[in-house]
């Protein structure tokens, strides 16, 4: 993987890493990213599901999809995730901030055209989502697996960001009667809902039961 | 408003709107953006906080941040946020989804100078995180205020897509004997850590301990 100023962290850069197994630890515990493309000079943000593979990440969508198109001609793409682990609350408004670890991905996208790999890809992404689910499901099929589109982005370049870690207040506001700390945030799955259609005698799975996304935002 | 291309919603349009009243309601239900810009043909997505006012985002950060001094230029830029409220577990792959409502804004940035502005922009921001606390807090000196950019990002374009309710198979699959609903997903925070130099006697404020950004990712 290149470094370049494009993936360098300035602003506080004890903070940053271009470090691949941290990208990647914030890429896995993540499921929803953010990915930018400009056509001329406007920048369009797309929410996107993904998997990761190595240092190759998955996207898909309709063949239809505008974003999948434009990925799809091999332009610059910026992937990101980001996840609030808590509210960090200072006694003065200027100290507050947020623990949090985000991770930024420079590359291109290609379209996969074999459908095996579209396949695999596919299971990748399902997998990242709710690991389990992939076998218990009728497979695409033939049609449903055109009317996909499936690329594979190549991280060419990385860096992520991590604050974690107690309230920094300035020394002489440490006696003001403000209550400070952190306020942890996380996210929880609630109890499954069951189609209405539901076939008789149908069993919720484990990984139903015990989804915890803690942390991921 | 305007209405282009570059916000229309072109994938099952029929899940789209440009609608302000509920694309207004998606930033009002989120707190993290991932703001877009372009250097030539590079995009990069950066999450950060903001508040609303109105048709005005605000963005704030160090007067070092890269990303603030680059909007500030008045470049094309783009502010999406996203939130998960469900998984839509399908008895197929293919017609697996997500519950989710997304929001893309449109516009350019500008910098507040005026002091006061940029304090009440500040308030906007902070009191959107966590409506509450900027009257608790010792707020922002003259120094810090000049350690802080804020920016006006003035929306002149935007559209939303929603996804809800249940799930959608093909006719021939609800007879398969797999489990296939809803999961969903909220953001909860867990109890609030007080820091370790908490003066005597200071306690939670209620807006910490009935926290809820349900639906929120």
């Amino acid at each position: 993987m290149i470094s370049t100023m494009r993936s360098k962290v300035r602003r506080i850069p004890e903070r940053g890493t271009q470090e691949w197994q941290v990208v990647s630890e914030i890429f896995d515990a993540c499921f929803l990213a953010s990915v930018g493309f400009c056509v001329d000079q406007q920048p369009f943000v797309i929410p996107t599901l993904y998997g990761r593979k190595g240092e190759t990440l998955y996207l898909h969508g309709s063949a239809a999809s505008r974003m999948l198109k434009q990925l799809a001609t091999g332009v610059p793409a910026c992937v990101t995730v980001a996840l609030v682990d808590a509210l960090v609350l200072a006694r003065s408004a200027f100290n507050h901030s947020m623990n949090y670890r985000s991770a930024v991905a420079f590359g291109t996208a290609k379209k996969i055209m074999d459908a095996d790999e579209k396949n695999r890809a596919l299971e990748i992404i399902s997998e990242h989502l709710l690991a389990g689910r992939w076998k218990e499901v009728r497979p695409p099929s033939e049609k449903e697996l055109k009317a996909t589109t499936v690329l594979s982005f190549a991280i060419e370049e990385c860096s992520s960001k991590i604050r974690s870690g107690p309230v920094s207040d300035d020394e002489a506001d440490y006696e003001l009667p403000v209550w400070a700390g952190l306020l942890p945030l996380e996210i929880k799955s609630l109890r499954p809902i069951p189609d209405s259609r539901l076939s008789a005698g149908v069993e919720e799975s484990n990984y139903l039961l015990d989804y915890d996304r803690r942390f991921q935002c």
